[in-house]
């Protein structure tokens, strides 16, 4: 029998999406609130021996984790054979360090807490940073799938002789995998730090590229402030205003209107978290029976 | 040593109260959330073998069981000896009973979370309806307090000649205990389902009572239903205006203030819950090393 597919509220969309594109059959479940705030799940399919598929994205996570550990203990109740859980977008991913005392390493706090809900996870571009690898803090087999084929297609198709711009150090990781399957130059920024508060981002060479159109390339858009800086250093170099293309749109209160206020020519995402800005559909990447990486 | 009392965001004025009134010294620690709405915490104070005293109300608990455990992770880490929870309100203490196929027991899975990251729960009358006591659903000791005697003693001093009501049958073993502490009459209301949103409520004998004040009693008000229902009856038998009394200030949005307008008199409550209605301080209830009941 084809996995159910649930969609966590706010993840209908790409459910639409998945389901057309792979083997899968619709679940049916009730979501709502309490007046109070507390959650209400109700399962409306029969689960017996079924894989369940939740698609859920897990940006604002501290919302979202109740109803997911809720809907996981239901669907056991009930004899589902797998949980897998969809979430193109993994919170706490950038705790990975203790930087001060007293601090804890959330980003495998919160990979235990999800490991003990479903039996596998599959995601796209996950922040891993001093981590290795999902499988150094997640107990379940996890499979992270890449947009960069995908961002990659877009850019080519849609901006005219390209430069490639990462914001910074952590960014070189996405960008230089997107420009080589872009066939397009790139460039890495660094931040220097010059006080505690003040940063110089320095432009090495992007004064040799002329005529180019500069893409911004960077993972998450929360605050958006990495990206901003960087349009503020390209215009004084009078290059042309940059497009800001990331996977994921976080967006923190207000950082998308800002970035485009502050000089982005565009700003497109992949719809790994729904947003006005997906452009980018990474939808065909999310297979549940795909192999594993 | 004393133990060592930590107010989560929200607890603060409580913890004032409860450090004066007990051997308590005042940790200090730093929660925030990032701009992406994950939340940052640590602790800032020596827990080596002490004894940690979370300060945490637990209504709308979606939003806190992430910060719950991560405190307590890192409080273990930390090497604390013991960490007792203080959460005068316990949520999901309603879904007890799986009414329709494809429910989950939120209450016990709920406790069950709440029971892997502390050592010992204190809370105020909470709302057991079909489950008997917190030990049948937590794993951990609970120590429940019950705040009749602050309110019989409430309503001793403020309200003249006082006749209590409960609003429904699940508020009477709250109702009947503060009348007896009052030493004053109380009726039960009794709701009959007529149809499928129908509800009459009976009122009996409450005509026998001649220039009584009303003073509804109930642990919880949240949407306020209940108690606007029985306002609107009362008015029909030209009772006074009632006083509303409630344990926790759960309170939906909008709720307090139509509760007013529908005719309360005044509406009070416990501060179990902060809300502009907490009139009976039940901090003294909150002794950390009480005995168990």
């Amino acid at each position: 029998m084809k996995p159910l597919f649930f969609a966590f509220p706010g993840n209908e969309d790409l459910l639409l999406k998945l389901v057309a594109q792979q083997p899968a059959e619709r679940g049916i479940a009730d979501f709502r609130q309490f007046p109070d705030g507390e959650t209400y799940v109700r399962i409306d399919s029969e689960l017996k021996n079924r894989q369940v598929v939740i698609v859920c994205t897990l940006h604002q996570p501290d919302t979202k984790f109740l109803l997911l550990h809720f809907f996981s203990k239901i669907a056991r109740e009930m004899g589902c054979a797998k949980i897998t859980l969809i979430s193109p977008y993994l919170g706490y991913m950038r705790q990975d360090k203790i930087f001060k005392v007293g601090e804890g390493l959330t980003s495998t706090y919160f990979a235990h807490l999800v490991s003990s809900c479903v039996d596998e996870l599959i995601t796209i571009d996950p922040h891993l940073h001093r981590i290795a690898s999902l499988n150094k803090i997640y107990t379940i087999p996890c499979r992270a799938m890449q947009a960069a084929v995908h961002i990659a297609r877009w850019i080519t198709q849609h901006v005219p002789n390209p430069l490639l711009i990462g914001p910074d150090s952590e960014s070189e990781q996405w960008v230089s995998d997107v420009a080589i399957k872009a066939k397009a130059p790139f460039v890495v920024l660094q931040k220097i730090r010059t006080g505690d508060k003040e940063v110089r981002v320095s432009v090495p060479n992007v004064q040799a590229y002329a005529g180019v159109t500069p893409v911004l390339v960077d993972d998450i858009i929360s605050t958006g402030k990495s990206m901003m800086e960087t349009i503020l250093h390209l215009k004084k170099i009078n290059l042309s205003a940059p497009v800001c293309v990331g996977i994921h749109a976080v967006f923190a209160p207000g950082a998308y209107q800002e970035l485009l206020a502050t000089g982005a020519s565009r700003v497109v995402t992949c719809n790994t978290i729904p947003h006005e800005s997906n452009q980018i559909d990474i939808s065909d990447l999310l297979q549940v029976n795909g192999k594993q990486i």
